[in-house]
């Protein structure tokens, strides 16, 4: 089985190595970073750099497909080099997946089309116009296609599918292995439940993005 | 305010990005990957490299330092030059903190004497002989020591010290954006409640593998 991690310029580390950290783990897996070439791609806040081994002609037909979100998915939703190669390995992937706005880049390639997805909470409402029906959890199985919710969702994500793939004592035992027993000692991880002032601090700020990006 | 964040061969990838990805987002910090030598680092499966952006040599006065774990944290904690390192940047360090095994590398560097510590549940035990006092906490608050449970555990032991730095207000903000709301499909994450069997296994494994390395 062979998993195909999406690196592209300005990603968001954690989308991308949450899930790799619990999929790398899936019994005769080979995990592999791929991106339009070999060689390091730097996050989001350009302090990151994660290096794709190899480039997407190398890796063509994966069995499962994560795209991480991140402020490049704007960019990369828009690569005809990105999307093309998207189509290609989704004709014959198991699983096609998506943490945060990975979803839109996903959707740019014609993915979700008519699909339930998520991503990040400030990104919902872009997945409209791409073909795709929105939802407010954390993981949305549709079919084959896997999305996730903002950045830290793709471990819950990982975990959901890994079970799917191996059964539940696979999941169970890199759970365990990753200690993944999480304990937030704030509980401000959801829209629905962070203080409103910051919730509504980030709506207006997103929306003010969006609406330069679209003058 | 410089984040400091050490990568050494085989180290385990979410053991550093979970924290990384948490901590770089604390308004006015440089965040920054240090290794020996700048270059790119491979993890505990040789499936995944972050680049390290500089050398030990070039950031010898972190404001907080956090030290990742994984199989290679056995080599590193007999590693005079990381251990040199290590105890330079701690002495005029705000935080120097570790996730999973790096506890022993820290422990290691003699940095955690008569201090209570944490580290992944498999290596707790081998803090004693190094001098710490473990325990079974997430996250352990020792002084300016602080040691985060297995490989996941960086993610919550950020958003405490995010909290402590910049207070909750801040912490809650980096909560929501990175939408760290978990919601596991099982209830695995800690020995005291994974399947006994599983927990057998890997404690039986975990021993074997420490009497080989000790013949």
């Amino acid at each position: 089985m062979q998993i195909a991690i999406l690196l592209y310029d300005r990603f968001t580390s954690l989308d991308a190595v949450g899930p790799f950290e619990l999929l790398a783990r899936l019994p005769g897996a080979e995990t592999v970073l791929v991106a339009k070439e070999a060689g390091p791609v730097r996050n989001d806040q350009g302090n990151l750099a994660l290096v794709a081994d190899r480039s997407l002609a190398e890796v063509p037909r994966p069995d499962i497909l994560v795209v991480p979100g991140g402020p490049g998915s704007r960019v990369a939703m828009h690569d005809p080099e990105i999307l093309a190669w998207l189509r290609t390995a989704d004709a014959s992937s198991t699983w096609t997946t998506s943490v945060c706005t990975g979803s839109l880049v996903l959707a740019g390639a014609g993915l979700l089309k008519g699909r339930r997805a998520t991503s990040h909470w400030l990104a919902l409402d872009e997945l409209v116009p791409l073909g795709a029906e929105p939802t407010g959890e954390r993981v949305v199985f549709d079919g084959k296609y896997v999305t996730a919710a903002g950045v830290s969702s793709g471990i819950d994500m990982a975990l959901h599918l890994i079970g799917r793939v191996a059964g539940d004592a696979t999941a169970q035992t890199i759970q365990l292995l990753t200690e993944y027993d999480p304990q937030p000692p704030y509980d401000a991880g959801s829209p629905d439940r962070a203080p409103a002032a910051i919730v509504a601090h980030w709506r207006d700020r997103s929306e003010k993005v969006l609406a330069e990006q679209q003058d």
